[in-house]
């Protein structure tokens, strides 16, 4: 038996969701017809309000209310310094850690050809435009995964053919996470930490 | 930072759903955020609908467009035999087999007393007073679960308190699942089946 059309159709909705699947959408759904209306009615609301709210910082492209965004408008940030992430999440994820002042470009994903993703589904043209426009550091802080590092390089070779701008373009370090121990890391992150080794004896910063 | 005040907002009634935590609900709702806004509203459109358009039947509680609901309303269904299920998605499964031909009644849960869960909290009351009209047979169709086992114990004692109405009341069988092995069977299913044992040679239907 299948279930009267309209639950189906709220399965097949909560499917599309990404990592949902079928036993999953049918326990979401099923919740929300034996929750008070008002739960449901919330959550349709949240889903109208951020379609219709939320638009892309024509500058960095984040995720905002305005345009630009709080931290392209903001007189406090050094936009000399540009920090390159995947998703506007890491982005809030270093900004939580407030030990970056500079701005953001969010690129909306990373280069993956297997998916289908090329650099023209991602903002790299804009980057691009900014970095020509003058900037003294591009980070390239896409995630420290095969896809992430083809990203950061196809990047970077894209900056180094910028005539006539020179400009510092780095990478986020990759070694053991603090507070992990070196039983739990795998052997790459070993290795990463070995070839990143730093003086401590003599650390500048 | 916060996100805006919208995505928040929209990752707050993700997180309410059963089984999503913080990380899921940032996910979902950043791809709401990347996707077209047809993806958000249909999704907001299939709540709503099911807010509106489901209700209870008024015979065995489950989520029906109609009242009665189809298998109540149905010339073609044994009313005398009542199998008692947990959870609307328990009854489907039920009907996906074709073989079973009685009626059903949707407890819509399981006593839980840690949870706060009651008798009360169940449509046990309703089922009683079906059974209080008139049934042959009252299957016992909970899972089992030291939850489900206790609710079908609780509601077999309710069902042998009514006075000079006999009926019949069963559990489902348990066992190995078919297609299954010995050797991914559990201690208590393996209890179970040698418990429930028949005879092969002399097996009636």
């Amino acid at each position: 038996m299948a279930y009267p059309e309209p639950i189906e159709r709220l399965v097949r909705e909560f499917e599309k969701l990404p990592g949902i699947g079928e036993r999953t959408a049918e326990r979401l759904a099923f919740w929300i017809v034996s929750h008070p209306a008002e739960e449901a009615l919330r959550l349709a609301g949240a889903l109208r309000e951020v379609k219709e709210k939320i638009r892309l910082c024509s500058v960095c492209c984040t995720v905002s209310l305005e345009d630009p965004c709080g931290i392209c408008a903001s007189a406090n940030r050094d936009r000399g310094t540009i920090c390159v992430v995947e998703e506007t999440r890491d982005l809030a994820r270093i900004e939580a850690t407030a030990s970056f002042r500079g701005v953001y470009h969010v690129l909306h994903g990373r280069l993956a050809p297997l998916d289908g993703v090329g650099p023209n589904d991602l903002t790299i043209g804009r980057l691009l435009a900014r970095a020509r426009a003058g900037v003294q550091e591009i980070i390239l802080a896409t995630n420290p995964t095969v896809e992430g590092d083809a990203t950061a390089q196809y990047i970077a070779t894209r900056l180094s053919e910028i005539p006539g701008v020179p400009h510092r373009v780095t990478r986020l370090a990759r070694g053991i996470p603090a507070g992990s121990t070196m039983e739990y890391a795998s052997r790459t992150t070993i290795s990463d930490a070995l070839l990143g080794r730093r003086d401590i004896s003599s650390q500048k910063r």
